[in-house]
């Protein structure tokens, strides 16, 4: 089954449970899956927030034992999954329970992998590596960006290359995403804007994607319309019921992008935060403008969709929708403090041909909706800097 | 998590595989299940459409053997699925097959249930009494209706009763979904229409339903729009990129039902179908008309959305979207070869009061978004009668 084929279609996502308050059930999700002793992956942020005891009161509610495992920092390193490996083993852990953001969750998928498979996290990079099974997964997401709750991917940090690797796999799936918007509260300002800007980039490229279908456009469809509604009150106003519309965003956008995969934004983004360890919302974030600009010749028959779904009520006006489609991705980008280039995110200028060389090679390139190369993808960055 | 709040939400789908010609995978899907030996179940019909074939030599292609059990009729009934499962276990098989419409596959998940499970299968009625896993399960969909391929239903006619009992678990899903849309090709006519109703049904209801959530709208609306732009040209003309979209409708509505649950069209329609061994599809048919009018009053915030999915493009007319839904529904009943009344297919005047009894009780009034009892019911089929 060809991956870009539009007529053969896959559509895959974990049991999803959604609701505020619904921490407290993270307990009976993991013994439900047949776990005794949970390895507890999160960070030092959650636990000063309170919701790690929270989770850790629902798995002694359900009688289970665990170990907390907090060594996580952003854009996972090999080095604290292999860690975090060894001591699920020391332990004799039987079920893993991911809290936090796309850190806190791959590292918990990354986990996954090494106690059933083995060996070195770095080497799994690359299409269907994993050949074992992994024990159960629990995933409960904290930001309002990432997917990794959803997905079939994780995003390692390989410490010794600088750079950020990319596994891709069916059964690195949890089996449970449980998603808790009231966690949103305690979430410090700035990841509001940045994992909601990762949370639109996943919709625009999901929705371009020549992987998606409409089972993935109905999706990334209303993350757009989620986001467009939300964003600014979200983030100006915090109000419960707005950050659980962006929780809500978060999780559309990861079903899409879980299944259509990405474009060349994140084929970008990934050597950028392998190389300057740099926040991944704010880079998706600095390169959306030129990502848009360079896909939107070739996905001319899906812009008037996605402005529809933004709110746009013109019929037959297709330059008034991109412009429109345009404009409000801008006024989202600005309204979540995205940066104005890739400059303010410390990279440098000489490292841009390196970045395009790794860019070629990510696996998101497959399914970019226009055909590329390195040449394109430097004058992109060159565009963006 | 109550099932009803608008607030938690539950969202659960089998692996998905969608696109002409993958038949051919059925194999290579039981296989990846751990199955050494098929119980395949499906119909004459199909048998002779050649289709049965096809997944024989995709069973064989990847090393299987089989066991082809084909004795199964529409409305499927308790013995025949009684049956099916001690033929399963006298021939050692490990892994099911269904291939067919709602009967078909309902008769495979119900030989699923019982044997892991034992006993009769009319012992299963209600919500959650299954407690053994079931075999592993592939459901290949043939027509464009039920939805039984991604769901947690399982509907089974209690032939001693004459009344169809609903089995709800979520172990009943799946684990893989394939449908393969030219399959459609050889299904005769009237079977289009009358699965395609019963596809447009579940999307209304699924829409409609308490439980319903973004999860399942998307789904939900998604079918509204696919169906309303192709099933005319679809029973007109049958061209395989129509069979194809239809298939997809029947998918997507499918996806939300099986999450939002449905409402009083189909908590009427089973008694119906099970005391007169009517067709599914047209009994949810004649009662749609009413159901609509029934349920419009209390689901105002939904309507102008609805229209939309349906190509309505003015702005801030309620009464013009209103309007606008229900006469697109009516022209697709229209076209699908709908009766115009439940007399005609055969329901008895003095068999009301009963129909109306056995509805009530049904696990689908739990979700209906306006509150009833007996007495509407009872209203709503001399409505439609």
């Amino acid at each position: 089954m060809s991956i870009g084929s539009q007529l053969h279609c896959k559509f895959e996502v974990p049991e999803i449970i959604f609701g505020r308050g619904l921490l407290s059930q993270v307990g009976s999700c993991a013994r439900r899956l047949g776990g005794k002793k949970v390895f507890l992956v999160s960070d030092q942020g959650l636990f000063n927030a309170g919701w790690v005891d929270r989770v850790m009161k629902s798995l002694l509610d359900a009688d289970l034992s665990f170990v907390f495992y907090d060594q996580v920092t952003s854009n996972p390193k090999d080095f604290e999954i292999e860690q975090g490996a060894k001591e699920y083993i020391a332990n004799g852990a039987d079920v893993i329970v991911g809290l936090g953001g796309g850190s806190a969750m791959d590292a918990a998928k990354g986990i996954a992998i090494l106690v059933s498979n083995g060996g070195n996290i770095c080497a799994y990079a690359g299409n269907d590596k994993i050949h074992r099974p992994l024990p159960p997964l629990v995933l409960c997401p904290t930001t309002c960006g990432t997917g990794s709750d959803v997905s079939q991917f994780v995003v390692v940090n390989n410490t010794q290359e600088r750079c950020k690797l990319t596994i891709m796999s069916r059964c690195v799936a949890p089996d449970i995403s449980l998603t808790d918007p009231d966690t949103l509260l305690t979430l410090p300002d700035e990841y509001v804007g940045t994992t909601a800007m990762d949370a639109l980039t996943h919709a625009v490229e999901a929705f371009f994607s020549v992987a998606s279908s409409t089972l993935t456009d109905v999706n990334a469809l209303r993350a757009l319309r989620l986001l467009s509604n939300s964003l600014a009150d979200a983030v100006q106003e915090r109000r419960p019921e707005d950050m659980e519309t962006l929780a809500r965003a978060s999780l559309h956008a990861g079903m899409a992008f879980s299944n259509s995969l990405l474009g060349i934004g994140h084929a970008l983004s990934h050597p950028i935060g392998g190389l300057y360890d740099a926040n991944h919302g704010s880079v998706n974030a600095a390169l959306l403008p030129e990502v848009l600009l360079y896909d939107f010749p070739v996905v001319t028959d899906k812009i008037a969709e996605m402005a529809r779904a933004m709110g746009f009520q013109a019929v037959n006006d297709l330059g008034g929708a991109k412009e429109m489609a345009y404009e409000t991705i801008m006024e989202m980008l600005e309204v979540a403090g995205a940066p104005n280039s890739l400059r303010e995110l410390g990279v440098r200028k000489e490292d841009l041909p390196l970045l395009a060389q790794r860019a070629i090679k990510d696996i998101c390139v497959m399914t970019s909706p226009r055909e590329t190369d390195e040449e394109d993808l430097l004058a992109l960055l060159q565009r963006a800097f």
